[in-house]
């Protein structure tokens, strides 16, 4: 979608921002996007945070924006301006790049004021603003980042899949944050077809591709050279592709995933499933550097955010980039309306190389 | 090193190719290669295979190539024509695409007939076209795959490196060829410490980089994220880099890999240290596509091989890239007079991300 339909499509949806870690780069990049007045065309923006923070970045960055508009429960949204709600009451100190259990605590309280907000039905979506894993551990918050949070909140299974998105490819992770040893003890029939089903689901109606073809990627090195390099791929992955492909679902794989994305094949699939973070994320980030967004498939409301974290070494410097935050909000305006039935949004075109077009199954 | 210059430092050396699977890709991409005359200036090649084999694909694919001249012992090597060493007597039948024990036993006695000949330094160094893994499982070849033929053969401690290299990028994967779920039992001090040694004495040795700049990959997702996504890195990683670093070696990290390749950090170094297989070569493959060499770092010899696999499924149908095993050949080249002392080898120079220099270690 082009900025023109997209504000056609997109008028009167109200969408959340929660401002993240306020001494991480979230509250700079908020005032990045909307320096941009074309985005108030877009969408109604409600940010969950404080006025106070945004507008100690507005002064410490010389950024000129926004006036915003203070929104308290009951008052009116302006469908003009950015509203801002104020999370939490006491002024706290700002201090760009420091980790502190305040702001951690201040992150949390903007969630739970968005999760609210969402299932009232107030917000159409919400992206959220990095927060930092550090900071917001505590006993009022036992999530490892937000993906699990909403999961909690918004998947009646709770489970929801991790997938980047960008115009070029859409990767989902089958296991998430979680490390490398404990991979192995997710890759089960069941969690296989409970992850290809929501990536399936998710590029059916939130994407609107009729018939998505979707690509698995094998466990170990090269797939597991047919049982040399280990059993998953014999055992466990390539049955359960095989029966889900009997019952009329374009899934296909193992794929081997080192020549996966370097001969080029993930141009021919509308999405990947990885198993496990890195797999997927290190070609999505080499290949969609600074585009990509990260969309929680499988809830019941829409939330997206930009693919990068906190970035306290840059924080307050007036170095952060604000383009994924745009792209995270576009795509959750997208996302909002492919709910409601609007058309294909479709990848970008990728030239193709003519060689790959006879490798295809 | 450009064209001329290869030619200039080359003359005379002996380099060997062995066919690899002769149902595979391997003859082809061999005639392919030698079909450009102007490689006999670069050095005299001695295939190790068949000439019967190679004459059957040249009239099969009807490649208007050299004839050879069929080497024995004790006879005379052509210095001007591609030497042919038949390694097995019987004719064997040559079906491209098939997988048979009989091309996998005759592969094990080119490989055999090679180390023969490396031993006694007929040969300077040896490209190896592509085995099949599960042609060559028999109870006299109970190597996983080349790197550790070879390590067995020529390295002292029984221990070498893969490391991929093209003109941008060089990679070493610290773990090899082994199921996921085993990678963990790998990462110690003393694996990081000989893999560590091994990179860096290669960098220098046969590249002649003189204080090369290491980059080392976390093993979890973000590097662990300080503990909660992970301990390898708390407890091992950083105490071991720390350490090297002490001695005066340029060590870095551990950084997270999917940012260390999506914003290009990989650019400020002469080579990366991966964790695992997949880790270090989806990137690579990403990035390099078609030009990356697999070259086995940590060994008395030089040897390199093209890094795609016997491609059976294209074998005999004259579509095969020779591009790789050109590189591979060129890198043999260029590492036999490295180790002789000519100058620095360079990596290609990169544009590079102004926003990323003032990040660097």
């Amino acid at each position: 979608m082009d900025y023109e339909d997209r504000k056609e499509n997109s008028k009167k949806v109200k969408l959340g921002i929660t401002i993240g870690d306020y001494n991480g780069v979230g509250p700079e990049i908020i005032l990045k996007v909307f320096s941009d007045k074309r985005m108030m065309d877009l969408f109604i923006p409600i940010i969950y945070g404080s006025g106070r923070v945004l507008s100690w970045y507005k002064k410490h960055l010389n950024i000129d924006v926004f006036s915003h508009h203070q929104y308290h429960e009951g008052s009116y949204v302006n469908e003009k301006k950015v509203n801002v709600i104020s999370c939490w009451k006491d002024p706290q100190q700002v201090d760009p790049g420091k980790k502190t259990t305040e702001a951690g605590k201040c992150a949390i309280q903007a969630l739970e004021k968005a999760k609210e907000d969402l299932k009232t039905g107030f917000i159409d979506g919400i992206v959220t603003c990095p927060i930092s894993k550090e900071t917001v551990q505590d006993k009022n918050f036992t999530f490892p980042g937000h993906t699990e949070f909403f999961q909690d909140a918004f998947s009646k299974e709770k489970k929801a899949l991790m997938l980047m998105v960008s115009e070029q490819m859409r990767v989902g992770v089958l296991s998430g944050h979680i490390p490398l040893e404990e991979v192995k003890s997710k890759i089960t029939r069941d969690s296989l077809i409970q992850s290809l089903k929501i990536l399936t689901n998710s590029i059916k109606g939130d994407f609107r591709v009729e018939k998505p073809k979707i690509a698995v990627l094998g466990l170990n090195p090269h797939a597991g050279d047919n049982g040399l390099l280990g059993k998953e791929e014999n055992e466990i992955i390539k049955p359960t592709i095989a029966e889900l492909y009997k019952k009329g679902n374009l899934v296909f794989g193992p794929y081997s995933a080192d020549g996966f994305f370097g001969a080029g094949l993930w141009k021919k699939f509308d999405a990947v499933l990885a198993m496990y973070h890195d797999q997927g994320i290190i070609p999505f980030k080499t290949i969609c550097f600074n585009s990509g967004v990260n969309y929680t498939a499988g809830l019941s409301i829409v939330r997206t955010s930009p693919d990068h974290g906190t970035a306290f070494d840059i924080a307050g410097k007036n170095i952060a980039d604000e383009t994924s935050l745009r792209e995270a909000i576009y795509l959750a305006l997208d996302v909002i309306k492919a709910r409601k039935g609007a058309p294909e949004n479709k990848m970008r075109v990728v030239k193709e190389d003519p060689r790959l077009l006879e490798k295809l199954p």
